[in-house]
């Protein structure tokens, strides 16, 4: 249970960062759904590092096998077994780690809980683990394209740093435009200097990633322990670097009024018709049919130039400098991570929407 | 599983706010542990409503019965039946949202989800299951106690609405001394005017709690899935109107460089050391053994005196104002609640770490 | 997840012979359906003790209460709180047994696992736990009907020691006329007087029941590891007193040939027909559409008037005679509970197909 | 959930008869276990077809790969991701079974269930899925060694068609000698001859195997659903072909009375000592210390010569013959897979009794 995801709709990943490959076993894929490695790859290929400057530049090509569970191009029914080969595994960069524990990172929690640890491009706690839910996400993509049409589930930055986004520029298109996913014109040419500079100095920053499902119908979640916005919460921070989940509102919820936070509901040709969405589309944990809005907050990688103290596995103090490969800003590549997240959390509850009371909302209005 | 939490330590609640009863069936608690109802009704006083001005009137004994799994005084390893019976139903205050959908509330996400609900004083959705959380919390801190003295689990609020806490005037004591758990006495005489202000006007405000786990051990948590931090948010989004949820930095580390973020390590007497604790005590998924830090935002209660527009089952314009028996600021009951949540997190992972890895972290340091 | 059985239909029971009260937490239960107590009851008075000579004096009204989950006689998609007191526990009858391990009881090995136990009545590994099981599998029932009407749940038992029945002789009315649930007028006479003796005597005896679905639909059960076989023989194993179970053939399916085994398909006007039924309905884990049959066998209950040798809790040798209240042939009882057991996992398999695949089989022949 | 079994020690096999591999998902593995390649292949190879005349002569490697979650020869407590390469898939035997349903096979409860399913060899319902069992069984078996030294799991087969096996001629040696892991030489002899006529026929014939498990410790299961027999009973009717499931006594426990089916209990010098064992080591569905004895049924393959009327997709009448390679009894290769999943349930036993009680039994005698 604890490399798993979903009621329903079951994910679990496998793999280190530097063995020889990492997946994702998906149980209770719906049948009959089309399914060609592609369409999986398009996603994989969004996350995969090394396509700019502000990436690491490791280099994988992150091609996803398709081991079982399709048939002529369609789902059975049975497990997906989805596979990518580590293919540029440089584990010589990782030398100096295996004996010093890098603050920030899971080296000492790892070696402190199982007495044992893969010090390789820090083995299970490495973000290349993300790979596999990036192809489950893809997956789930494809089964929510043919049992409900209609959703689209997006993510994208507001935040870098010191650097937010301004909302009213916001621009769905701008977000496919610059490498860092903003939909904000303005903030991607402020960003970019802001992260060159980071990046030759071997420093890396925070970052706020946002995931916005919209279409979905009203009616999924299910009350009280796997509520949709829990399992969206425990979906993204289980994210490496994760420390901050929102929906809606979020944090700010706190500073509100009653009056100022009540998305008052009409009655509009379609249903109901809500004046805002604080609540992020979701009230009691049921999606109200809304867009639904998850954010997060992603630390800096703790992987920088600047020495930092530690101490090593005998418990004698040291000094650490990570070398490696790594990303200045991880929230750039948690974007198509969340966004995978999202749709696998969404599906799964449709899944089991489905089961418990039917296709479709149950209740009408009107 | 929808009404379930904990992998091992596996609470169940059940019941509604006007039923007969509600509570809590707890699956997977150690045998041999001393357990006498009283240890139970110290946590649940503490949650229980009308105990000031500022909490709900509803007059609730919230006296918990132990029906099974005890057997003189101790636990016997077989499930747990804790059930608080409701007294006080005064179902005429609710008459009026059994037609219309208060804006805010999850009146209608369960409408349209299940075609049927219960609307008096929210049903299942009532903000009234917590009682059976902090029963469960309180089992779990008996268990804690046997299994790993010392472990300490305290919430208290950081902010109301537009007022913070000033945390060089942070006091432990402080906090059972005014009726807000805030460790801040100054935040606490501005607060009660403040509440007072909005209580008077019928209005409602958010809040932010933070519970804090001292002593845990470090080792604690079961990546990539069961991550303690991805409980931990999981369990903090599910308490009624919980909007966000963060762990140590949370969403400000966003806003830090990676040396800023570097909590860095030195060996003491008894082990690691850290420089600080950005991380909130938790590394891949994992405990460090610092104190582990959650903080939650809780959103002003939805049922207010303002008139609100929303529409009725057939679809009709309408506006409401709840009149019943209400909290000016949820966040204040939240905060047994979230103790209670932690409680059974922390524990469920001991359990957890147990059954893969043994007892106590199996690697070593120095 | 201990005490709890069904994925999506998920019933946790919980309670000791002799504590106040036991019951079923039913969590997933579709909304909407009818349910009054009295829908529940009917099928706990057919397990209910004392009914006759032939099953334990112990005198338990088994009144069922349903606390939660119901609003005005249907449904609401929460969990069922479905509780029984216990009013009938004359603790004094078994003073003895605290002490002494009562050969083939559970007394030994809750010690040996608990280092406690609750001796009163054999505490939670009594039978007296299936009393909650007949309740949430009443409840089970009910959804059917409002889901997949037609299906009808029928069990009788096939063997009582030495005397089986003459299958030829078969007669679903006769089950509801003789003390056994005997489909076979002359078997139920035979047993009679053969009981009659083994009560006498205060000795006891073994039975096999069988359990028929008729009218489930084809394409229930989930491959590979939760198939409608799978679960049916956990269902069954899980009831007290249970050694063996069979699907269909059973482990007579050892001795025959493919050619024997067989069971031909030609194409009748609703659908394929077969020539007949050794697969007991399931083929691969998954309902052909044919009666599903599950048989299982019952041991004598443990307790008996012959002395037996044991040992004390202090390792001492002792004999034990159960002078208590109890049933000759435990296998009478067990009828309602299989059929409760197939009601609540026909249903779990209902939802969880309806989750992954959608409503009724999706495959079309013809 | 649908492919995973167990509880802590979770395995999830995924994969189809044809496709390019198969393999196991092993969550839970606690850490510092020595593994390499070669310690699962020893128990693959038992189970691998093609070994001598009896058994299906597809020509199968079976080796398998380990590709997660072990670090320099020992497991480091992630997921560990077994696959099996698929070499011999020659689809074109397969081809005539596309289009009809092959009585007794899950050819047309699939079709029917999913509406698509991989002819090829069964796909999924092929018994070559077991080979994931049998390598996650491997794995099981050294965690056993590692934490529980001394436990002993053995198969063999009691009873293949009309012939049993005598048990005064119980011999362990035997079983590794002949190639039905019969421990009874003569019964070795005659089956010998038995199974040559009817392989030369082209028919096939079933098969009763027995798995004992030694030197267990007494307290492993969790009643109430999830007894150690509750979880052997799934286990072993999860297998594919398997009807019938038997603990002890088994089916014949339901014709004796008490005074037989006690096993008295007298004090030995290392614990409780039981004058027999019709309970097949487990009271209440806890383990007592004796065997664990668990015993099933395998029906006759499906697949003979004998030409078997069926209906073609389109619900035409047809006859099929299946002339692939088949094993005339599978019950033969069963013994290992038997073998594996008892391996897998016990371990899992010993962890969920870890978590819940803490190392070995709690309770003492004496």
């Amino acid at each position: 249970m604890m490399n798993s995801f979903g009621h329903i709709f079951r994910v679990t990943t496998w793999g280190e960062s530097h063995g020889p490959a990492l997946g994702a076993t998906v149980d209770g894929v719906p049948p009959g759904v089309k399914l060609e490695p592609e369409m999986l790859q398009h996603w994989l290929d969004r996350r995969k590092p090394g396509q700019n400057r502000f990436t690491t530049q490791r280099r994988e090509p992150d091609a996803v096998k398709v081991l079982s569970g399709v048939y002529e191009g369609e789902t059975t029914g049975t497990p997906v077994q989805l596979m990518i080969e580590n293919t540029d595994q440089r584990s010589k960069d990782y030398g100096d780690i295996a004996e010093k524990f890098r603050p920030g990172h899971a080296d000492i929690t790892y070696w402190l809980k199982y007495g044992i640890r893969d010090p390789r491009g820090g083995g299970r706690s490495s973000a290349r683990e993300t790979a596999a839910r990036v192809a489950a996400g893809g997956l789930a993509r494809e089964v929510l394209k043919a049992l409900a049409p209609g959703i689209e589930i997006r993510g994208y930055m507001t935040r870098m740093g010191a650097h937010g986004i301004d909302r009213s520029r916001f621009d769905w298109d701008e977000i496919e435009r610059n490498p860092f996913w903003v939909p904000d014109a303005e903030a991607a040419k402020t960003w970019e200097g802001y992260l060159d500079g980071l990046r030759k100095a071997g420093s890396s920053v925070g970052a706020v990633c946002e995931v916005v499902v919209r279409g979905a119908p009203a009616g999924l979640g299910a009350p009280v322990y796997a509520k949709l916005d829990t399992d969206l919460a425990a979906a993204m921070m289980s994210i490496n670097a994760v420390k901050g989940v929102e929906i809606g509102e979020g944090m700010a919820a706190a500073m509100l009024t009653g009056e100022e936070n009540a998305d008052e509901i009409s009655m509009g040709p379609d249903g109901p018709v809500y004046s805002s969405n604080h609540a992020g589309g979701i009230l009691g944990g049921i999606s109200t049919g809304q867009d639904i809005v998850v954010r997060f907050a992603v630390k800096p990688t703790s992987s920088i130039l600047t020495p930092r103290k530690t101490i090593t596995r005998s418990g004698e103090p040291a000094e650490i400098v990570t070398k490696g490969r790594h990303d200045p800003c991880v929230g750039i590549r948690a974007v198509p991570v969340g966004e995978a997240m999202a749709a696998c959390v969404v599906l799964d509850h449709l899944l089991l929407h489905r089961a418990q009371v039917g296709d479709g909302p149950r209740g009408q209005i009107g």
